[in-house]
C-alpha cells in the first residue's frame, strides 16, 4: 500500500491558504548579526533560530521563504544549515528559494536542479534580464515553480523596471511576455508594489497568476491595500513579511514575539476571506 | 619584512594581458556529464578535471571564470569543489564568479560577502534588473569587480535587452546607467555582442570598460572580429572560451587537447598586439 504523503502542489497551497485565512510567507533572511544573541552558544543558531520561528509560525503561515544570499555567505556551513532548515518547513507549507538565479539555457538547467532536486524546494525566485531561454529551464518540472521578477519593492525598481519601454512599462513588458512562457501553474511573479494603482493594474493584466508580494513591513507596504487589490478565488498572492516577524524582539521571548506579530498580520489577512 | 605577494588588481591584469598577449579567459563550466569518464574514479573528479585544464591553459590564459551554477548543483561536495578550484588557480591570474547575482541592497551585500570574502574571488558577474541599490553593494570592495550583464550572447536577448526602449535598447540604457554607478576600476560589462557593429557601436558607448566578452567558440562568434573593434590600450577585453577549450577531447589527453586549444586562441589574438 502505497503512504499518502502531503504533496505539495498548487491545490494544497490553496487548501492551506483556505484553511488557515492567510496568505503569510514568513521570509527567513537568518542574519547571525540580528539574531538573539544567547542563540550564538548554539551549534548551528542560524538553524537554531529558524527552528525557533518555524514552530513559532507554521500555525499562520502558508509559504516559507529562504533568502538563499544569507546563507551563502557562510559558505559550506550555511548551506548544511539550508539544508535542515528547508527539511524542517512542514511538508504541507510551500518552500521559496529566494535566489534570483538566471543564465543561459544550460546554466539555468543547472540552477533548476540545484533548487527543485539537491534542494528539493518548491519554487526558485529568477531574473528575466537574459529572456526566454533563461527563464525555460526551470518550467519543465512537476509542481514546481519559477517566481519570476516583475515589479521589485526596492528604491532600484526605478532604474529600469519603471521606465517607459515604448507605451508602457519595462516591468509591463517582462510580465506580459514571460507569462506567454509558462502558464499560471508553472510560473509566479514578484510584485513588490505598495501603490494601490499599481496593484489593481498587476492584477488586471493577470487574474490568474499567484504573486509574491515583498515590501510589507520594514519596507512600509500594508496588507489591507494589498488584499482589496490582488486577492483572487485561489488566494492569489503570498504576502512576505521577513524581519517584521523574525526579528520581533531580540530577548528569549524572539519566538513568542515573531508567534504575535504572523498572528496579527494573519488577523488582518482573515478580515478579506 | 613584508612578502612581496602578488596583488590581483587592475595594474596585475592589464600586465598579464601584455605579457602573455593574451585575453583569454577559460570558463569552467565542468559538467560530470560531460568530463573524461576516467576522471569519475578520482576522488573529486571535477577537481581533477579544473586541475588538469588549469596546468594546461594558465601560460596563455589571463583569466578564469567559475560557473557556480555547475557547482551548486552538486551541493556541498560542489562548493568544495570550487573552493578548492578557486585556491589553485594561480595569483597573478584573474578570477571570475559567473553567479549572475543581483537583489535588494542588504542582500546584494550578503553576496558580495559571499563572492569576494567566503571565496575571495577578484569579480563576480551581476544582474542588472533590480537597479542601483541592487548593484551598489558589489562596488565598495577595493581591487574587486561588478562584471554587469549588458549584451548576453544567447538567444533570449532579444526578448528584452534588444527591444526598444525609447530611442534606444534596453541594453544600452543599462551600460550608460550603470556606469554612472562606478567607474571602470569596480565596473566590466558583459557584451556577448558577435556582430561587428554592436561591437564596435559598445566600444564606442564605454571607451574605458573591460568587457566580459563570452560567444565565441561554440556559440559562434570569432576572435579577430571581437578584437578589432573593442580591444584598447589596456586589452580592456576578456574573451571568454568555455566548451571549445575544455572539452576539446574527451579522452586520455583532454588536457593536451585543452592546451592546443588555448594556444590556438591566443596565437589569433597576438596577431592584435
Amino acid at each position: 500500500m502505497l503512504l499518502s504523503l502531503p504533496i505539495m502542489n498548487r491545490q494544497t497551497l490553496v487548501q492551506q491558504i483556505h484553511q488557515k485565512k492567510s496568505v503569510l510567507c514568513v521570509g527567513l533572511d537568518t542574519d547571525l548579526q540580528k539574531i538573539p544573541q544567547h542563540l550564538l552558544q548554539e551549534k548551528d543558531p542560524a538553524f537554531a533560530f529558524n527552528k525557533a520561528i518555524i514552530d513559532a509560525t507554521k500555525e499562520v503561515t502558508v509559504a516559507y521563504k529562504i533568502n538563499t544570499a544569507f546563507y551563502e555567505a557562510q559558505g559550506i556551513e550555511g548551506w548544511l544549515t539550508m539544508q535542515k532548515t528547508l527539511a524542517y518547513i512542514p511538508q504541507n507549507i510551500f518552500t521559496i528559494a529566494d535566489a534570483k538565479r538566471g543564465d543561459i539555457g544550460n546554466t539555468s538547467e543547472q540552477y533548476a536542479r540545484t533548487f527543485f532536486e539537491t534542494y528539493p524546494y518548491d519554487s526558485v525566485t529568477v531574473a528575466p534580464y537574459m529572456g526566454e531561454d533563461s527563464v525555460k529551464p526551470f518550467l519543465g518540472f512537476k509542481d514546481k515553480w519559477a517566481i519570476v521578477l516583475g515589479l521589485t519593492s526596492n528604491a532600484g525598481s526605478k532604474d529600469f523596471q519603471l521606465q517607459s519601454f515604448g507605451d508602457e512599462f519595462l516591468y509591463e513588458k517582462v510580465l506580459k511576455t514571460v507569462a506567454t512562457w509558462g502558464s499560471p501553474d508553472n510560473i509566479m511573479f514578484v510584485i513588490g508594489a505598495t501603490r494601490e494603482d499599481q496593484l489593481k493594474h498587476v492584477r488586471s493584466l493577470l487574474p490568474q497568476h499567484f504573486f509574491l508580494i515583498p515590501g510589507v513591513g520594514a519596507q512600509g507596504g500594508d496588507v489591507p491595500t494589498v488584499c482589496k487589490n490582488t486577492l483572487n478565488e485561489d488566494g492569489g498572492i503570498l504576502i512576505n513579511v521577513s524581519r517584521a516577524v523574525i526579528y520581533s524582539s531580540s530577548g528569549n521571548d524572539f519566538a513568542a514575539k515573531a508567534h504575535d506579530a504572523a498572528i496579527a498580520y494573519q488577523q488582518e489577512m482573515a478580515a478579506f476571506f
